[in-house]
């Protein structure tokens, strides 16, 4: 199902019986564009011999564990290969999130055999949230699509933007995409440049949701059910449980950029090489042949998404919302979704700091 | 009311009718002791220039945000004084606490206008929970009289340091204190061990509850708050409330080490000099003429101290002690608490790293 249901996989729930494989596990080549480029050389040269280590968008775990171990089982490698007679440098791992994140939970699932010393890093990632050149090998997965807010153009009446009876891009109008694709490419060019925080050299990984350059979003499974929970909104307020105004109102604040989108953000923003950049498909077991359970695969998109309708509409609309979706809507499109195009909906990104 | 009421107000409540002076503020002999040893010039010369502060035992604030900037004023302070003509370092300012610390409070609670990039470390600091040489200026404020655990031979029928029918060493024999005393300073050996996470020349500044050396702890008002308990508990065990073994089998985990105790371990310990050691009365305003509420004290008292006793006894237990507490025992010794010794029951210590 999708990058969104590998989303919520990683993010959520990784015993579910929608597995995903985190981080840089299920791709070798990408593996192997990390292992090359790394200079450990100028990682190792800080005063304490301490290789940091971040994660841009962690949430509570268990994911942001297994693919940072996984990243440092890469520089291990690299170290030893480069310096086999000197001893191991010790690593510092700093988990970054909002505020508003489940520190409490990320930090009391902590892996006890750890090799590493933990730290948790609140505040948003499109500002800086660490000193200058601190950090060594960062990553992101599965949160750089989302956006730090909804383009105002979107609920302005007078804009050409404005997304009357919509609640994301997929399916509107031009106008819509651009307002999204602006918002996302300041978003990115933010981000980069708070990235001061790693040291030249150093390297920064991303992963997240997108889709191949030119392909509408309404194409893919996650289009169709933004369209459905678009429909079930405005089906709720033809029947005057909500209003029009409310529907109106509210934008999902995701864009699942393509790769010459943010490699056009990369290269303008200028601090980074690009080392390595593609698309995959995030869940390859989904075959044809693979059906998932419609009821499973609500509860498992329910968890990541409510809390963007819950901060617009009050919780018994969000409730009947999602029940409307899975006894109305989603029976009539579930079929569609999974044939839909999933062979390239995750991009990632190896990058260098210059 | 004095140290127990100063941790309450401290780590707990600085709007409430007892204030406290948070961290160096206070003294003005100790903050010079501290600026004064200060060697900048070491601490900025990592790669990065950025100053790391730590704070050991920072519970959920708001004592440690202006304790820390407290210290972080100092630094600056010595930095220009140092290199008029160079940009100041940033700084990063790790809050440790054990992993059971609500950190999501800490974090939404972190001050807006900060001048530093902030970071939560779970972990007991007993044991390393940073890299070697990654920290410059550390403190630790009301922390260090937690015991790592109570002392196995206190509830040992065959050890002479059985502890029966008492909870904590006031008033209990000679092998009980030294029961105490020996579990005291093994963790702070540990912590001083644990600490080459500072750099050479990098500063610890220590803040306890105390005692002068030679005085008895029930000459305290924290010793006949303990004795209260005490008494309270026991009474509860013979109307069949709890057992007499559950009393027993009970003890308060913290120490409150006179000055003489804590720098023969630093100097047995051998990686820190003391540059500066002191005795303080922790609310100096707490003359004969003012005198605190009772309901209010207990109030204050219960917050912190509850925790010790609910890990050891059912909650409604807890709950009854505390009503039994305020109603029967306090009354009778709470003038004596107010008169009891006051004068000298907090220790500071400035500590450099050699």
């Amino acid at each position: 199902m999708e990058a969104l249901v590998r989303e919520t996989v990683l993010k959520n729930d990784v015993e579910g019986p929608i597995r995903a494989i985190g981080g840089l596990g299920a791709n070798s080549y990408f593996k192997n564009s990390v292992y090359q480029k790394l200079d450990v050389k100028s990682l190792s040269s800080a005063s304490n011999r301490t290789i940091c280590l971040a994660d841009f968008g962690c949430a509570v775990g268990p994911n942001t564990f297994t693919s940072l171990q996984s990243l440092i089982d890469i520089v291990k490698k690299k170290y030893l290969s480069q310096f086999p007679n000197e001893p191991m440098p010790e690593f510092q791992v700093f988990f970054n999130d909002q505020p508003s994140n489940d520190f409490n939970t990320l930090f009391r699932s902590l892996p006890p055999d750890r090799e590493y010393f933990a730290a948790g890093v609140p505040g948003s990632f499109h500002g800086r949230v660490f000193p200058k050149s601190s950090l060594h090998v960062v990553q992101s997965n599965y949160a750089l699509h989302w956006l730090s807010k909804v383009p105002e153009s979107l609920v302005d009446k007078n804009s050409p933007a404005w997304n009357k009876g919509k609640i994301h891009y997929a399916g509107a109008s031009d106008e819509v995409l651009k307002a999204y694709r602006e918002r996302w490419a300041e978003d990115l060019n933010n981000f980069l440049n708070a990235r001061e925080e790693i040291v030249p050299g150093g390297m920064l990984i991303v992963i997240m949701p997108s889709i191949p350059d030119g392909m509408p979003y309404s194409e893919l499974a996650n289009g169709i059910l933004y369209s459905s929970f678009e429909s079930t909104l405005l089906h709720m307020s033809k029947r005057g449980i909500i209003s029009e105004d409310q529907v109106d109102a509210f934008n999902l604040p995701i864009y699942a950029a393509p790769p010459g989108e943010f490699a056009a953000v990369v290269e303008k923003n200028g601090c980074f090489d690009i080392e390595a950049i593609g698309l995959t498909n995030p869940a390859p077991w989904l075959t044809d042949d693979v059906h998932v359970d419609m009821k499973e695969y609500v509860r498992h998109i329910r968890a990541p998404m409510e809390g963007m309708f819950t901060k617009h509409f009050p919780n018994e609309i969000v409730d009947e919302m999602f029940e409307q979706l899975l006894v109305n809507k989603l029976p009539k499109v579930f079929d569609k979704m999974e044939r839909a195009y999933k062979d390239k909906i995750q991009s990632y990104y190896v990058l260098q700091r210059k």
